[in-house]
């Protein structure tokens, strides 16, 4: 009986992935801090637990095979609110995950673990982190630590740098950085179908034409997009108008992340900006 | 109101640009050292001009929002021929852009700043320059004035390496190298639409079979090449029979300029080689 | 007059090879240490020989264009057993091909030459040797011998690393590492008919979803796979069950060939962990 | 008048420092999280702060020029008691600095930030985060904390990875990783003095004979080791006696660090393996 | 008997080498646009010539075994006014040089050609060009013309990137970029005494502990410095006073001409700089 | 008790090592192909042994702890005489320390393992295998049987790779290639003192100004040359006189061994151009 743990279930991202996740095993329990989600499927179990606190999480992962660890604040916010869920949240899901002997993790990463890093480096996995907010640092210190997990104690991850994942690509920069619910949903899937990972990273992109970064590198996954934003570039581009190209927020992957306050939330940058004309 | 101006715009290759440039912007300038170029677009303007001629081509750019360079002699030649139109040329438009506020440029560069790397290098965008003539100095001479121009002043460069820009693929080295005539029109769009490009290089070929270099560090211009010789591979590979493996012409990325003698014309050896039998 | 010759013949990549061989050439001499192979094509004759012994193999080379080499033991085995056929075997064709004025070896290499590189590694062609076995030693000494006498006597080569070839694919690690008879066919194909090739290696799969290696700096070939292992995706996974993560021929781009012991047959091995649960 | 802050100045390390950080300065604010130190150099001033308590630590940065910061725990401890001093102190630090427009801070960061790498790698500063504790991915952490308000911020850092400080070589592996009392202070000395240094990590080693790692990506700090292990040699080589080559703590980086369970005192292992052989 | 041909030779540099290169050789041909030089060596003879007009120069090179090329507008300047001497005079002379079967050119290049890498980049020999000024533009093109000229016609090249080169460390960034006269003559001898050399570029300068380049790639040259600029540190230290960490000239390994406005005296800005307090 | 096995002991380095080598170990076991070798340190034994016979080298390896093996042809000569004692020789030793548990082998490896790359290439450990000869093709073959061993066996390797050993530097070329026989002698020292080596490759080189390769991804062995060909450079440069910048020889780290042809033996090519003028 395969038994899988997705953490942050009450989530945009999390609840794309109930339904796909339950079909993929026997049981799946459900977490999140919300008091409860609908639509359970029929093998599917929901408890609500803090991820930041480790007796809460931790006793959940008792008898899994694989945790899908998506739980965590999904913008830029101040490093003591994003401390519990976004740095403790990953300590306690990798450490309990070893108490229970839990195999694989698939974790939720995100450009934003290498932000700064500008469109026309094209860079590849092998790109050294370069975070563009605390929410950014909160991935590197996770992929980090899942790689110790794994060279230390040999607890598998695929950490899957999430750019801009939502139903339709919605701004001119997501021609490049969109990735459609179902290539999230591919992604995961590869993850845990591989018969052995170790530590991979892996960008979690669709295959948009515009697209910056290539993921050769992980290509054993056997990941292969099937969308591409493409369809939007005329009304997106037009929408977008002229851009300052001096404005690093249009040459840096991490985009509106490259220039937000720190601790700021870029999510409300991003809405003041499109609301703007860029 | 958007105005572009097009350099060696009754050149071969500007010819082929001048409809789709016209439809990308409100006021097309073309301009070229020669009298006159027939069938302008409703909104094209031809002005006579000599890049080499900063006081001719330099008023041209008042008011532009990109220049689209392609004005040069386009094959080897003496330096001293091509010291005024393709080195001064270039110095011209980028000063000139500068004086005028002109934010981007597209170039046409080429090949030949990187023909003395070998096709089974496998080069990608970072490989050093590597001029195989005098033609190919004055590409690596330009590529590097427009880096600099950025890095200092700010101006965006897309500069587009031209491998064989013909109609159809014409001889066995154009199954690897062919650049058709869409191929290159999307190029120059990519370069011209994306939203910022900073100062990028990319390899301008079609989609060939057997194309020799790699454009993943740029893919977030969104090239994606519609045109591929292979059609013409058993013809062209019948034609040119056994070639001399030692022979440096067929191994570099320059095909016949890696072995023209600096100075003399390259199209004459391509054509003498080819009434033999290369 | 165009005279191939294939050593190995009757060997199970050897038989794939002899038809489309026989039509890319007006003379096809096969060889191989068995008595007769049947079959034969209109232009094809067949001379029984020893690649081991270079009396045997030498005179066959006389008048050859090229000499297709896949005359090897295909299996680990004691280094003793692989001495003449795998290694003086190959001092014997390349010394032969000089004598003879033969311009170009296409060599059946093989993965296991960088066996030990993870998976996750995602490797290109410039990768260094790591060799898994004495048979993937023998591969690691016929790429040197094959660089070497091109660039001492311009002996040009094209080394196919064969990763698994057969009709399908077999188990779960073929779905990455499958390589198909049509597309084997076609990376020969490839390898005699580029004007120039000097000494290039190419890795030899077929368009896995699931491949974990990267061809693209020899690319100049124009070897586009037809095939891809996917479509038994389902069931091989299926059959293949949990894997131990730690077990390194999960992780290792070998497979079994990456913890079978030296001198051992990694055949038996293979089939005695596919009969487990492997 | 100049202002230096040095946090962690009762640690062995801090105590070693205060009296050279001492004359670079016209004011010398040290703090630790103990009650008191002795021995205050004229321009010294000691007040006690606990680094992960923002309103303690904040405060005492108003008015530095620059902050050196060397308080945290030294040793693998579990996550929880890490998390306050080694990476809630570090987020103080630098919010703190931003806030008091300090330029520039010197860190402590560690080996053990890449200690899963081998010796016989020969890395550089190019090489990635491998933390082997969690000792070690707060220093990961602090890193690119550091580099990101680099490069959102302005504020400067250089991050000194400490190998083995301590006033003598102690054991075999220190022939490598050895770092003088004297080496310490020149790199905190190099790092204060450079003019600029945007955000740069050097390794912290003595000019070890058998050193293992390549500072030359940070040549012009001009940090020139005046002290080498070498001089204990043949002591310490005796001592150790034969080595299990198939034992990480010994191809590895990190050393003891490599191979101790994670959240388990390191010190105290080497203490062990030291009364032991290794 | 050895004829040696100097080009610039009254200016700063070229003074400097007049002496040695007169015992280095039989005749030393020294030249320069100036109308006489004082105190020739018994071997030596001026003649006066443009470098910019090849019917000037050419001649000169008639029977010469090297050219040592330093003749060049020193400082950055408009493109027109460099366009003479330091494109066209390059020209010329390797021109000249394949005319008359000259072997070898030791050339005059900078660190300028460079300077847009910053200091902590730690670029070594490989790092593409990136120039700072028009100046520097000269010395890529020129590096480039001598590369091909090697590849395409065997004409040797060490191409010797001068830092700061003058008889003291004259400020804070000469500390890192000194080159005294001593390491200049060292260099160039080291060049023209080397058996074969292809092309080679290699840093100009001297063993400043605080230098922040790689010559480990041209280290069979055998170029060791003599000289250190570390004797002036605390003096220029001093000097400086606190430096703006965001100013690019202090970052860039090109210094204020990493500043300078393209075609505006760097000389001049450096010392309007100094005289204030960079 | 410690018990070294040194294997070409009556050769010319062998015949060097020996009086050190007594001194590291309690039980030296010497053995050659020839009958005899005379003036045996007290705690040496002399076996006579062709290494090519397993049965005559095998027990010899009985209770050793490590294995310097030197014994080879050291030149150039056809592969029929080269494969008994360079290549089957190596793999007999390798077995045969398997077979009887020896810890780590020190191997003869040498420069024309990778003498065709260019002196000006800079390379460091990371080169690839080019060899320049079948002698160089069989260190390419033990250095990577010996990092398979390691991998696959735990078998310790350091390969030292010889330039020119000998009492003094005897030509141009060793100026930069002399191996003294004191530094050989450190080389294998260090090999055998490190703690653990896994499998590691190492330039065997003095430290000659004029050196061409970088040993920093080594430097853990803690090797520092004592000497430096430069003593004798006044006196070979003159010697050689001009040579001919287009000469492989002069270019290659091979030297005339990147010339001589396949099979012949380049000490006899040495001798003939040292006659001459080269």
């Amino acid at each position: 009986m395969t038994k899988f743990v997705l953490t942050g279930a009450a989530g945009a991202l999390g609840s794309v992935l109930r339904g796909p996740l339950s079909q993929m095993c026997d049981e799946l329990l459900s977490t999140d801090i919300v008091d409860e989600i609908s639509d359970l499927a029929p093998n599917e179990r929901f408890v609500q637990a803090d991820v930041s606190q480790r007796d809460q999480i931790g006793p959940l992962l008792e008898g899994a095979d694989m945790v899908i660890h998506f739980a965590s604040i999904a913008d830029e916010a101040p490093f003591e609110e994003l401390l519990g869920p976004n740095f403790i949240g990953a300590y306690n899901i990798w450490e309990s995950a070893h108490e229970h002997g839990v195999r694989r993790i698939i974790y939720a990463s995100s450009v934003h673990a290498v932000g700064m890093h500008n469109v026309n480096d094209g860079i590849d996995l092998d790109a050294p982190h370069r975070p563009d907010t605390y929410y950014g640092l909160a991935k590197c210190f996770t992929e980090d630590l899942a790689r110790m997990h794994w060279e230390k104690r040999g607890i598998e991850c695929v950490a899957i740098r999430i750019f801009s994942c939502s139903p339709e690509p919605g701004n001119a920069r997501a021609l490049g950085s969109w990735l459609s619910y179902g290539d999230l949903i591919q992604l995961v899937q590869r993850g845990i179908e591989a018969p052995t990972v170790g530590y991979t990273a892996i960008f979690g992109i669709s295959g948009n034409t515009r697209g910056a970064v290539n993921n050769a590198k992980a290509s054993y996954l056997g990941y292969v997009p099937q969308d591409n934003a493409e369809y939007m570039a005329a009304e997106l581009l037009a929408k977008a108008g002229k851009l300052d190209p001096q404005d690093p927020q249009h040459m840096k992957l991490g985009g509106p992340f490259a220039i937000v306050p720190l601790g700021e939330s870029g999510v409300a940058m991003i809405k003041r900006l499109s609301e703007g004309n860029a």
